[in-house]
């Protein structure tokens, strides 16, 4: 059967083969649900830029330029890392230049995955579904906050190999002790992660409609996937 | 009040500041069980080598050479890593060279903190009344597998910081997943466990005896710490 494991942190990635795997990329709050919610309202494709100057000279090329550093938005930059700004028609049809803290640069670390999906709860069940079809071994990987471990990410990894059981099965430590913490946390998600640290963070910028966003399952059914540089739908 | 925050893998230890912490390091599987055992039998002292050739050497100079790789125990060495091996009389007042594939490297990794303690659950509860006396906060440092994350050190952690309740407040995400965690695990610790995947290779060489040991608290008051180059009584 195929195997499903999880990297806790980017900075864990020299420890993963990814070359024959299916790499997913989770930055709950807010990066990958940022990217899935403008795929959703057809936005043609999204370039994750891991600098943040080089994301904003993208915009001389014609791109959106979107991002954040430490949670908050750019100077300069035309929208920031709230989900409610990819909704409108002013991304129809166009490209995005992406950078942020930390899910740009996990997807940089894991560039070389036989495939590369972005995941968050809003896309939930669309990634279970197309993982499921697809021959490859799985390996979530957590974008986390600046290196370290964060329970958001955790938990979509918990809540992955929940909906994929009998499909997957778990390779190591880490995607037991996520699939616990999310069967613990899952019958109210909001609450459990009201004395994390990031959420706790985030919640100073007064963004609890994005938490509430980002934790909410299955809202879109767009798998976005990297196809050379770019991130396009599936 | 005083923090306490985990350090899931040696391969985060960049991430943490350590220099003004008492840093607790773990490897219940078995290294620092070992250790407190051999403390607990009235071992002078043991030098935490991270070199398997250079742990060998140490036998020229008297020393008792203890160790594994792979969860095996080395050739030419004196003792394994087996806790059961440190009961005996041959052990009272001799001094120890030890190296393994996890704890010895994070001992290594912690060397600069304010204060090095080793941890595990057969002396949980006079680590946890040390540190309460301690000025300083806390870091957990996981020995893990490999640099990845594994259950039964992580478990540690959280009842580390249960027995701490009061005294200390978890710094970010990891404590708090610890906690978690243990709180799911403690009623059956050894059932909780028999899915990991650092249980399941380590009980294919016969160790069901070792791990039950590991497992149960509070059987040593011993506190090892590190001075100079050396673990020593507290």
């Amino acid at each position: 059967m195929k195997t499903i494991d999880v990297c806790l942190s980017p900075e864990l990635m020299h420890l993963y083969d990814v070359q024959d795997k299916a790499v997913v990329v989770v930055d709950i709050l807010r990066a990958t649900s940022c990217m899935i919610t403008a795929f959703a309202h057809e936005v043609q494709s999204i370039k994750p830029v891991a600098d943040l100057n080089d994301c904003k000279k993208m915009k001389e090329f014609g791109f959106i330029t979107s991002g954040e550093r430490n949670g908050e938005k750019v100077e300069d930059f035309d929208k920031g890392n709230s989900p409610f700004e990819y909704m409108g028609e002013d991304i129809k049809g166009k490209k995005i230049a992406f950078t942020t803290t930390n899910g740009t640069q996990a997807i940089e670390k894991a560039k070389h995955a036989q495939e590369l999906v972005i995941g968050a709860f809003i896309n939930l069940s669309a990634v279970a579904e197309h993982l499921k079809k697809s021959k490859n071994s799985i390996l979530v990987l957590c974008a986390g906050w600046k290196g370290r471990v964060n329970l958001e990410d955790t938990l979509f990894a918990g809540a992955l190999i929940e909906r994929m059981t009998g499909d997957v099965v778990p390779d190591d430590d880490s995607p037991i002790a996520a699939l616990h913490l999310y069967q613990k946390a899952k019958g109210n998600m909001v609450e459990f992660l009201n004395e994390s640290s990031h959420v706790k963070r985030l919640s100073r910028l007064n963004i609890y409609k994005d938490i509430e966003f980002c934790l909410t399952a299955d809202q879109y059914k767009v798998v976005p996937v990297l196809k050379d540089k770019d991130l396009v739908l599936l």
